[in-house]
């Protein structure tokens, strides 16, 4: 028994336990990485400005039309045309704040989006999940609480930027209840309505008051929710989005704006096109959320990548989606607003692509200083699919970047000249006593990487990287517990919800 | 058949053909990453020069002792150890040059280290080879052959900083001729000696002479080989490497110093401990080299990383690593010296873990401005395996590096306000001019990656990106030529190597 308690203590842990970082605030401590001159930028963002002012966007809710013609935009109601005017926009922009709390029911799990924070986010909106032992299929809510269970097991998820698969077999009009009460039940972290008109923001902000036990005033100052607002690139705001970000600006709630430009598809075949259309679009709506509530939390989203030149498919983690998101960083801090990246790829498989294509995506949301990392862990297939097998992979993944951007301990005494005086040349430092005292928490230790030897791998039966995440997340979900929840706001959510339901839920989209 | 061309046009190569990047030099646009302050850097260097001259090295080559003793360190020729002054180590490293090329018999394959250059080198010195077909074995020079001819095909390769596998089918004392041979007739880039006593490096120079048709001078003035020197860390620079080390110096050809530091095994549990010892024996080495010749071409290696803390064995591509290559790349500057780094990893298979740790340690090397990135493609199990099915997947993540490096254009051309006119809110930019102009080199075309749908990727199999590669390899060796070389230089070769043959290849390792 003995040596087994002093095994323990040298691995750090009990056989089979899965070594994770705690859940913590991250910070950023590298340097961000410029790759345009502060002309470059100036350029891009005066092309972007004469964009609006000549071509303009179409914005095709009515609240948002009359809100821009107030505020003094060039307003067409027929062609539901608006061009804005490049002083009236950056005044808007100008209100935005530089970083703010997104708060969750358990004040533990607050995050913070801004300076050089960074928060990731499990993988939303995908139609469809996978794992190894059931293939690919279409999302069910059985799939949907499940990946937030594990993603709940996963210290590396701080927030929930979505759905992580769409639950296709609930009806459209009271998915989203089920949803939310998920979200608030299985996890203690904050979550996000969808922005498909304002119905769904409402119930989403009633809930969340009920789950922390909070009036208006408390919502709006300290709130619990962010929304993101897709635009449909190029140069058009629809409908439900523009009801979403309006309800959700009221309510003072978090609004992330990302364009969805894709060099050659939605946008110019250049990444320079690519990314002025991405600002115009993105600079256009902020400027609507700040009209709408001056002040009010905002990210600046980056999502620019380039299509399959053969098929017109997108492909993400490539070469242009780096630059593009090392670009988007820049611009985002030219307007001194946080930051919205991604984690993503285009495999099929959780295998080496899919890692190399991640891995692409990763860097370059860190170096970006990507305050949001959206997609963070479990999206393949270009977002058409959640794994449960690439959660685990990108959950290591996410682990190792940031405990490289822990510092490195400079001082004598981690230096170790005495050390190096015990061994001496050709020794070794094993059994030093420096070692010895930092033996146990020196190191990152892995929770899915394999570094046994190839022998002794190859006789348990030589599992590749999908085959043990395969292993680790059903051995999460086993684990899981779900977090604690007083009775009675339980009840009060279910109220809610049966309520919403009998009334037939969202009407508006 | 007009269709077809057109297709082809549009996609921009022939069906089945490979997309390989062109052989270029890479320069390195982005700004190096620095995670130590200069203060912190100043510590790490003056507590090595500490250890240089309280510790000092274990020197077990005679004549390095004889000339390091002549120089005014401290030597004790019982011990072996050597005491270096820290005015004459800083002396010598001050006589380095910051950047040199080293010459191959194809000058459009020279290559330059340093400066923001960037050289690619293929897998070294593993004792075992592996492919999906074959499984893994001892490396056999029929092996050796293949790697060669395959990483021939891959532009992305620069250099051979070293066997891609070990030989083990040959004898020995002769093994180098065969290797040396190799690299001239199957390959047109630089190559290096294996600095295993003076012999080896002699034949080295006198086959690049042959291959080159050049004599001493131009061998001198124009340098054709790089030697890696690793120190026996920690502190001792063993007999044969010192012999090869003062071979190569007196020549004039490149010498990389890589003390092989890992925390907690060969240094101290510590970055900051670790990075003291590699700077102690990098820099013991590197004025060793400049007082055999001041100015001689010469690389800072940094290999530091931490062991496995349950089993001892190395690990790559962890966080530690990471930070370790930065902070070295932080010292090789401190000096003005090349640094070598390298695309290491530590799985058992070519999978998402080979993948996201290769990843990790390829963005160290960039962000740390490594010069050279050795194991450059095809390194598996912590340097114990070639894989045939990594050096593709490497080539295509180096491919997709290089790229990223190359600068986003930014001028009205490139954003292309007229596109955003012709297709309007809500419109695609398929069929515009600014699109059409660009489609076919607008963006990174894969050599591995696999973009199609879920659906065609099933009907052709579901091949993961290892089985993908091996398809790749094998039709690479199938399109392998031999690069032209003068029948006479052949001929002068195969002589030079019979005769050593007959003589009995390397007397003094």
């Amino acid at each position: 028994m003995a040596r087994r308690t002093s095994r323990r203590q040298a691995g750090g842990r009990a056989k089979g336990a899965l070594h994770q970082l705690p859940w913590r605030q991250v910070r950023n401590r590298f340097p961000p990485v410029d790759i345009l001159s502060a002309d470059q930028i100036e350029h891009i963002h005066n092309s972007s400005l004469q964009v609006l002012e000549d071509l303009g966007m179409e914005v095709m809710g009515e609240s948002a039309r009359r809100l821009l013609k107030e505020a003094g935009a060039d307003v067409d109601d027929a062609t539901m045309r608006v061009r804005f005017d490049r002083a009236m926009v950056m005044e808007h922009i100008a209100k935005a704040p530089s970083a703010f709390t997104i708060h969750s029911r358990n004040p533990e799990r607050d995050v913070v989006f801004g300076g050089n924070h960074v928060v990731v986010t499990a993988v939303s909106s995908t139609p469809n999940c996978s794992d190894l032992d059931r293939g690919r299929r279409p999302g069910s809510y059985d799939d949907f609480c499940d990946l937030l269970r594990l993603s709940q097991s996963l210290n590396v998820i701080h927030y929930y930027a979505g759905y992580p698969v769409e639950p296709q077999d609930l009806p459209v009009p009271t998915r989203h209840l089920d949803c939310y009460i998920a979200f608030i039940t299985l996890t203690d972290r904050a979550w996000r309505t969808y922005s498909l008109g304002g119905d769904r923001c409402r119930d989403g902000i009633a809930m969340n008051k009920i789950a922390r036990q909070i009036g208006d005033d408390e919502m709006r100052a300290k709130p619990g929710l962010m929304t993101l607002i897709n635009t449909n690139s190029p140069l058009r705001l629809d409908g439900p989005m523009s009801e979403g970000l309006i309800e959700m600006a009221r309510a003072g709630q978090g609004v992330a704006i990302t364009p969805f430009t894709l060099c050659g598809a939605m946008a110019p075949a250049t990444l320079a096109g690519a990314l002025t259309q991405q600002n115009a679009e993105a600079l256009a709506a902020l400027a609507l959320v700040q009209l709408v509530n001056p002040g009010n939390p905002v990210m600046y989203g980056g999502f620019t990548s380039n299509v399959d030149m053969k098929s017109g498919a997108p492909a993400f983690g490539t070469p242009e989606y780096v630059k593009a998101t090392l670009a988007g960083g820049q611009l985002a801090r030219r307007y001194g607003i946080p930051f919205r990246t991604s984690n993503v790829n285009a495999s099929n498989a959780p295998d080496a692509q899919g890692a190399y294509e991640s891995g692409m995506s990763l860097w370059a949301a860190i170096l970006a200083h990507g305050n949001m990392i959206h997609h963070g862990a479990g999206w393949l297939e270009g977002g058409l699919v959640s794994s449960f097998e690439k959660m685990v992979i990108d959950a290591e993944m996410i682990q190792m970047m940031f405990e490289t951007l822990e510092p490195l301990e400079v001082s004598d005494d981690a230096i170790g000249l005495d050390a190096m005086r015990e061994v001496g040349p050709g020794g070794h430092f094993f059994g030093a006593q420096h070692t010895l005292e930092r033996y146990e928490t020196a190191f990152y230790a892995p929770m899915l990487s394999d570094w046994r030897n190839f022998e002794t791998w190859s006789e348990a039966g030589s599992p590749d990287a999908a085959q043990r995440a395969n292993r680790i997340w059903k051995q999460l979900l086993e684990t899981y517990e779900e977090p604690a929840l007083d009775p009675a706001i339980r009840e009060e959510l279910d109220a809610y919800v049966a309520r919403r339901k009998e009334e037939g839920g969202a009407e508006d989209a």
